[in-house]
């Protein structure tokens, strides 16, 4: 697998940002990511993130699009790859917006 | 021109609103509408919102999409269409997510 890249947040235009959370598969994932944040997790891995039931293709092309809309932070540990949400960064960037698509 | 149908919020899923927003030109669109309601206008023309120098075709593609997410209401007006954005229905369904877009 090549080195994940991540982009700077200010490099992220809104547009990118809507896109990536306009999906129901997607959001569900930065959904269940940020309350592994929130609990304090360390992240999850893709399949924990999104469920099993999902081809892994279409699993990797949802987190790629997560990853490079600055949503995610995605770091190899062994044979896995596990995410977390840049929520912080996010918030910065955007204030309130993913504050108030996560309350939706 | 067949009768313009627009959907009830109850009825818009999130993703759909986030996708609608999702693109530069639409995202300005709504923004001129935005601007346009607050200083108590009646709503613009497709034209007078969206700037003269996109194609026919693909400004009244943004414009249903827009309203097919329930973000604008378009009513008939002589040879004119004219749009305003739903901005009291959209804060109630999704609270703040508009709100939060427009304030980027």
């Amino acid at each position: 697998m090549p080195r994940l890249t991540h982009p700077r947040l200010d490099d992220v235009p809104l547009e990118n940002l809507l896109h990536a959370l306009a999906d129901p598969a997607r959001l569900a994932i930065v959904r269940k990511l940020d309350a592994d944040g929130c609990a304090g997790g360390e992240g999850l891995a893709c399949g924990g993130a999104a469920g099993c039931d999902m081809p892994r293709a279409t699993l990797s092309h949802h987190f790629a699009t997560l990853r490079a809309a600055g949503l995610i932070e995605s770091r190899k540990q062994g044979v896995q790859v596990i995410n977390r949400l840049r929520r912080d960064e996010v918030d910065r960037r955007f204030p309130g917006v993913l504050a108030a698509i996560l309350a939706v």
